[in-house]
C-alpha cells in the first residue's frame, strides 16, 4: 500500500478501546462533514450494527462513499490471507477476545473497498497526509491514553510484519526508587504497564488529569516515556516523534511541561551517542511533538486509509 | 533501494571494528572467488588504502568490478545529502570519530557505483538474499559480538530513517539478583552493556568463549537477550529474528543450548501477548535462527549491496 489516495468521501471508522468514533468526509477541519462517537463496550455486534446504520444514514444524506476506512484498537489480524483476517485477537478487553470486527462491516456495505489496519497506524496515517509527519517516510505516532500503542511509516511504508507493533508493551528499565509493580496483565511492568492512564490510577490512586502537577507520579511518567522513546529511536530511528493521547496533555502538570520534561530526560537517555541536528540545541522541540490534528488525528486517519483503499478498487 | 540485483562481480567490503573482511565474487560459497582480512586498527587512512590496493589487485585478476559494496561499522551517517555522509561518526572506537570512510574509496576507484550500509544492514541484506532471511520483507539481523547491533527490513526496505538503528543501546529492565553495572560508555547497562562480548568479560573475568556452561552469566545473557528480541518484536514485528555474531555461538554452552534458552525466554517475556503461529508449539525453533550463511552474512550482504548499486548506474 502507497500514499496515492485522492480527497474522496469515504465513511471512516475510529475504533478505539474506550469510543468509536465515526465520521464521513473527505479530510480534517471542514471536510469532516458529519461524524459521530459510540462507547466501545462489550458487546462488539451491536456496536458495529449502529456503527453500519449509522454511515448509511450519512451516506443517504452526503452521497455515496467511495470507501471505508477503519482504524481499530488491536491486537488485530492483518494478514490478508489469514482466516482471522480483521479479528481483533489477543486484547484484554472483555467481550472482544477473537472477534471479527471486519465481516460484519463487509456484510453491510457489499463490496465497498475498505481500508483496514490499527488505530495507531490510522492517527500516524492521519499526521502524515495531513499533520506533523507531512513529508516525513519514517516516523513514530504514540498514543498514551487508556492503553500505549504506536503507529508509523518506515521508508514510507505503514509499520506491520508479523503481525504489527505492540510498541506500549516494551521492557523498560526500572527506575531507582520506584517499586511500582505495574498494571499490565501481561507484563507487569512494561511501559503500558508503568505509564497508561489506568497505570497513573493504579499508581497514584488519583486519574491523570486529577494529579497535582508537583506530584512525583509525573517525573516517573515522563521520565519512562523518554526512555521507551529512546527504545524507538535506537531501534526505528525516526525522523519525528508524534505523543497523542490524553495523558499527553499533562493533567494539571500541562501539555507545554510534560513535553519538556519528556524531552529533556530522553536527550539524557541518548546520551549523545545519536549523532543528529534534532539531538542539538533547541532541534528537541521539533522532533517530540503533539500531534497537529489533535484529537482528530485518528479519524482523519480512517478517512486516509479509505481514500487509498479507493485506489485500489 | 529496492532488491534488484544480479549476480555481477563485485567488490565486497564487511568493514567491523575488529577486523575488514574483504571480498571479491558474485555470492556466497563458490561466489567468492577471493578474500582477505584486515585488522580494523585505528588509522582508517592506511587500512583503507590497504583495502583498496588489495580491491585494485583482485580486479586485475579477476576482471573489472561492476560496483562495490562497503558494509561498515557505525554509527554511520547515511545521509546522501548530508555533509558527512560516508563518515563514522560518535563511535567510541580510537581513532575512527568523524571519519570519512566512503571517501577515500571514491578517490581511489572514481566513477564506479558503491553501495554504502551498516555492517548489521549489510548481514540482513547477505540473509535476505541467500540466507535465512529469503523471501522475507520484515525480519531483524542481530550480531552480538564486540558490540551488539541491528539491522533488517521493513515491508522490503533496509531500516533507515534519521539515522539508522542502533540497537545496541536499547534500555532493559534489570533482571533481579543482577547487580552488574554494565559495560556500555554511554548507558552503561544498555543492551551491548549487558550482553556484548566485552560486556561478559566484564561481569565474568572471562571471554566468552571460557564460561563454563553452567556459569550464571548465561542465563543473565540468555534473559537479556530474549528481553531485546521481545522489545523488537513489540517494535518491528519482525517475521524473523536471526542471531549472528561470536556470542551466539554460546562457547562452552553451545550454539544449540544458547538458542534453546534464548526462545524459551523469548516466550515468557512475550507472555502470549502477541498472537501468530510462531509462537505456538514448536514454531519458535524456527523464528529465531541462526545465520544461514553463518560467519559469511556480512561479506556477502556487502556483495549485495554492490550488486544493488549496479542496477543504478
Amino acid at each position: 500500500m502507497g500514499l496515492d489516495r485522492r480527497d474522496l468521501l469515504v465513511g471512516a471508522i475510529e475504533g478505539g478501546g474506550t469510543k468509536y468514533v465515526c465520521a464521513v468526509g473527505t479530510g480534517p477541519g471542514k471536510g469532516l462533514l458529519a461524524r459521530a462517537s459510540f462507547p466501545t463496550g462489550d458487546d462488539p455486534a451491536k456496536l458495529l450494527a449502529q456503527v453500519a446504520t449509522w454511515l448509511k444514514e450519512q451516506e443517504a444524506i452526503h452521497g455515496t462513499l467511495a470507501a471505508i476506512g477503519f482504524a481499530s484498537f488491536g491486537p488485530i489480524d492483518l494478514d490478508s490471507k489469514s482466516p482471522t483476517y480483521g479479528y481483533v485477537t489477543s486484547t484484554p478487553k472483555p467481550g472482544w477476545q477473537n472477534t471479527d470486527v471486519l465481516g460484519p462491516l463487509r456484510a453491510a456495505f457489499g463490496p465497498i473497498p475498505i481500508g483496514f489496519d490499527t488505530d495507531t497506524n490510522g492517527a500516524a496515517l492521519g499526521e502524515r497526509c495531513w499533520g506533523a509527519a507531512q513529508g516525513l517516510d519514517d516516523f513514530v505516532y504514540i498514543t498514551i491514553g487508556t492503553g500505549i500503542g504506536a503507529g508509523g511509516m518506515a521508508r514510507g511504508n505503514l509499520l506491520h510484519g508479523l503481525v504489527h507493533p505492540e510498541v506500549g508493551h516494551l521492557y523498560l528499565p526500572n527506575l531507582p526508587g520506584d517499586d511500582f509493580e505495574g498494571a499490565c496483565p501481561y507484563h507487569g511492568r512494561c511501559w503500558e504497564g508503568l505509564c497508561s492512564g489506568p497505570a497513573i490510577s493504579k499508581r497514584t490512586g488519583m486519574a491523570a488529569e486529577a494529579l497535582p502537577p508537583d506530584h512525583p507520579a509525573w517525573d516517573f511518567e515522563t521520565r519512562y516515556v523518554a526512555l521507551a522513546i529512546a527504545n524507538l529511536v535506537f531501534t526505528l530511528s525516526p525522523r519525528r516523534v508524534i505523543v497523542g493521547g490524553s495523558v499527553r496533555k499533562g493533567g494539571k502538570l500541562g501539555e507545554a511541561a510534560f513535553f519538556a520534561s519528556v524531552r529533556k530526560h530522553l536527550l539524557v537517555a541518548l546520551n549523545r551517542y545519536v549523532v543528529s541536528p534534532v539531538f542539538e540545541g533547541d532541534g528537541i522541540d521539533g522532533y517530540v511533538v503533539p500531534p497537529a490534528l489533535g484529537d482528530d488525528a485518528g479519524v482523519c486517519g480512517a478517512i486516509a486509509l479509505g481514500q487509498i483503499a479507493a485506489q485500489f478498487e
